[in-house]
């Protein structure tokens, strides 16, 4: 688990999720807990208040400094506020008494419901933009080797891939493997298990041919046919951190034809060109017009249609950490890049009846550039 | 996907999540979007504002009744309100404006920092109590059929632990499988792989064993050892559906001592009369309470040591759906069941030195009683 800055603990941040789907809360105190619990930080330390239930895993497992009873807290609100009943509110207006804090720093996806509550309860509460860490952009030593990990996973995932659409059989216009047909469905299956036996959990891995493809979060389904472009993307949590990984490589299964050799090659010096551009001090979006000057020079336009938009129409990146997507973005707001943030670099084009294309990898900014976190071959016609 | 109630649409819900982590989004649209987006109700129609890269998928698989563009959205909102930077609470002001909408009903979990911005914009909110969607309580024959699904995975993973421990060799206190040292890792990567090929995503299933298994959100970790009860609980997400299963057996490789059946005999026969008290019009604290008793009149104590608790200290059950843990509760305050609810019923006691049982089926609520989502079979000592 990583090894936090203690830069956050200058503030007294407060929480109240689970750590399973919300990254502040797994940040903040290492450990997972399916249920939604308070925690904060005060004068350095971190704390947390446990039901009976977790109590002795997280006192164990986590990094939370000092972990409280949640239902002793429970009994002690019930009696200073004379009330029969207490929740979530109350507790915190014990904890700001007690401990003596008079605001609490709140992340901006805090529930609603409760920032409401305590407002009318006097707890002084500020929100802040985005994550309630900023220092999760950039990245540890330590966090560095779990993305690296994640990304390791997510390449067994693209490599079995790879092996199936090698060893499938064409037989006219359609894909077998196995002697049955192989589907999308299938595919995801694979990736999925193999990214399991080596340790992460590929939730909706994208394997989308044909136009599917050209709806770039479309997951993907039905039989996959020879000589067309097809999209596999795996992004796995790893099991043991809760980091990810993120890598897209289009493959075409049988021979291509001119119009899609132009395409994925104008795909990959895109990436190319965006990779030459990163690093520190160099603005988000700029990296983003490099991908896309690349686009333009080669005549590929970006518009919207009837059926939705064709050509490049999502970003070129983004932060990779605790969440898939987090700061920074590489789009056309995206703000300065700073040594140790990681980011994917993946531009894409996306035209019905040619097909899509998309090609990832991360990287991590240095003072001088950046570092590819994992190396992984850019073959993609399969005979 | 699910036949939803068409009484959501009497009121304006807002929401801004995405729709994997946020089941009232998934509900509401039925259609998997990973970024928050913009969706509302309003005179009986479902909306939801989509960015480019989602447009046309979202248009064409989801259930919203009309999907508007983001960048559309975005322009109009630039315009109107004269910035040259619009966000979020922009566009939902721009579409209170032009649907004329006063007041939008928004969840308990609705992110704070937005809800606070739209007040200052003096946008119309009204936070619920719980989900945005209380009929999610409810399930339809549809949610129904998709949590029967989600159980039939479970079962596929606690028949693949029970068939590796029932083939595990017994040597010296520990348990071989395939010639190497049986551990909870191994077992939990079974499950998983055998729940992926069913088509369920089994995020951490517990396979805890001896004290381990005595914190009852545990994963379990290391060697696994013959005579001491191992609890599995797997609860995976159905890919396609995003509804939940959820089961628990124990189980004991080797041979029980007299202790350890009276354990369990007593967990099974608190489960067994949870169920027969099970029906609608019945609370789900005399429900809680009715498994209880049955520990208290077997001598079986709950208490606070140093290291936590011993006894029986989670509620008996919660409901399941698009979420693993939702309303209703089986729980010391837990409201009126009704018709066609789903639960979890699991109790389970928990003794360091003797270890953990936990019997967990789901049931569905009906006037009468109560069905068994599925049948599993109760076998626990495998020689």
């Amino acid at each position: 688990m990583p090894t936090n800055k203690t830069t956050v603990l200058t503030r007294s941040p407060l929480l109240y999720a689970d750590s399973e789907s919300n990254a502040d809360q797994l940040y903040f105190g290492d450990v997972f807990v399916p249920d939604p619990f308070i925690s904060f930080g005060h004068k350095g330390k971190r704390y947390a208040v446990i039901n009976a239930l977790e109590f002795s895993r997280v006192a164990k497992e986590s990094k939370f400094d000092v972990v409280l009873s949640y239902e002793e807290y429970k009994d002690r609100a019930k009696k200073k506020y004379r009330k029969s009943e207490v929740g979530v509110v109350e507790i915190i207006r014990l904890i700001a008494a007690e401990f003596k804090i008079k605001k609490f720093d709140i992340a901006e996806n805090f529930p609603a419901g409760l920032a409401l509550k305590l407002i009318k309860a006097n707890v002084g509460i500020n929100v802040l933009d985005g994550s309630l860490f900023s220092e999760r952009e950039i990245k540890t030593e330590d966090e560095i080797n779990f993305l690296k990990e994640g990304n390791k996973i997510s390449a067994f995932g693209i490599r079995k891939a790879e092996e199936v659409l090698r060893a499938a059989k064409i037989k006219k216009n359609k894909l077998y493997y196995q002697n049955k047909i192989l589907t999308s469905e299938f595919l995801q299956n694979k990736i999925s298990i193999a990214c399991f036996e080596a340790g992460g959990l590929a939730s909706n891995p994208i394997v989308a041919g044909g136009d599917q493809a050209c709806d770039p979060h479309c997951f993907g389904s039905g039989p996959l046919r020879p000589n067309e472009l097809i999209i596999v993307d795996v992004f796995p949590r790893v099991l043991k951190t809760g980091y990810f990984g993120d890598m897209t490589r289009t493959f075409l299964k049988g021979k291509a034809n001119d119009a899609q050799r132009r395409l994925v090659s104008a795909v990959r010096d895109s990436q190319k060109k965006a990779i030459s551009v990163i690093k520190a001090r160099v603005k988000g979006d700029t990296v983003h017009k490099a991908a896309n000057d690349v686009f333009t020079q080669r005549g590929y336009k970006t518009q919207k249609t009837e059926n939705g938009y064709k050509g490049f129409f999502h970003s070129t990146g983004h932060g990779l950490g605790l969440d898939i997507h987090e700061s920074p973005r590489l789009s056309l707001n995206g703000s300065m890049l700073k040594k140790n943030m990681v980011v994917t670099v993946e531009p894409g084009l996306y035209y019905p009846g040619l097909g899509g294309c998309r090609i990832e990898d991360v990287v991590q900014v240095t003072n001088t550039g950046c570092e590819m976190l994992l190396k992984f071959h850019y073959k993609w016609e399969l005979p």
